[in-house]
């Protein structure tokens, strides 16, 4: 049995706007959840398929090609010695679990170390379409097509 | 002659993590341009085609439903007396320009009066079709289709 001591985190705390005031009883409207801030999931925590806390986002990469959300960057820090690196994970590997506000992305612990990560201060060419490609294989994703903005 | 006072702000001067490094002198790698931190991007300022500023981004608003980038709540303020609203505008009719780290938004001051607004405290419902029409409509852009996440 293990206690969770730590901090939960989610969107509706750095509603700085307040758009999901609808949450907190206000009768109807704002974005959510079929649209949501992405500076508000900053923090947010992600679980995976068994429950267990495996970090929390810290930025979103939007593709400014395709205009396409391309990858939530994570830190599974808190585990495994893995609080110095950070890890890009396709967007397409999250879901977003509106009933806990955290999002799921179906990894196990033990898989998590050998995660494709990258240092703190030294982010990948996330251009590149061979490391796209190793970001892809790893979480069973596929890459969407480079389809033109429009 | 205007003399520009207001504070200039680009995504370099939000980039917590240096993921930008490469603007500074680094010799390689990165996100960007092709991929840009949706947080780094809150407060980028926003100029139209003839280098006037417009406002400046506030959100960055994700649809979840399709994994696309939907708008970019924009600010207006300190002209017009339009600094109590905030302004969706399409994610594609937004493009940035990476000489000057700044977005460029083609819509004249003037017609911005009429541009469709919400109170702060008052966010739409995004998902509501008829809504996002009207958005799309006014600035001449198209509603992507709402493909299926993949």
């Amino acid at each position: 049995m293990t206690f969770e001591t730590e901090k939960r985190m989610n969107y509706t705390e750095r509603d700085t706007y307040g758009m999901y005031n609808a949450y907190k009883g206000a009768t109807s409207g704002g974005p959510g959840p079929e649209l949501m801030g992405a500076d508000t999931l900053v923090g947010n925590d992600v679980y995976n398929q068994k429950g267990e806390k495996l970090g929390d986002i810290k930025e979103v990469m939007l593709d400014m090609r395709s205009g396409r959300v391309a990858y939530a960057v994570l830190s599974f820090g808190g585990f495994l010695g893995m609080g110095e690196k950070l890890f890009a994970v396709p967007w397409n590997a999250l879901t977003l679990d509106t009933a806990t506000k955290s999002f799921k992305l179906n990894v196990d612990k033990d898989r998590l170390k050998t995660a494709p990560g990258f240092d703190k201060d030294h982010w990948p060419n996330m251009a590149d379409a061979t490391w796209a490609q190793s970001i892809h294989t790893y979480y069973g994703t596929k890459l969407y097509s480079d389809e033109p903005r429009h």
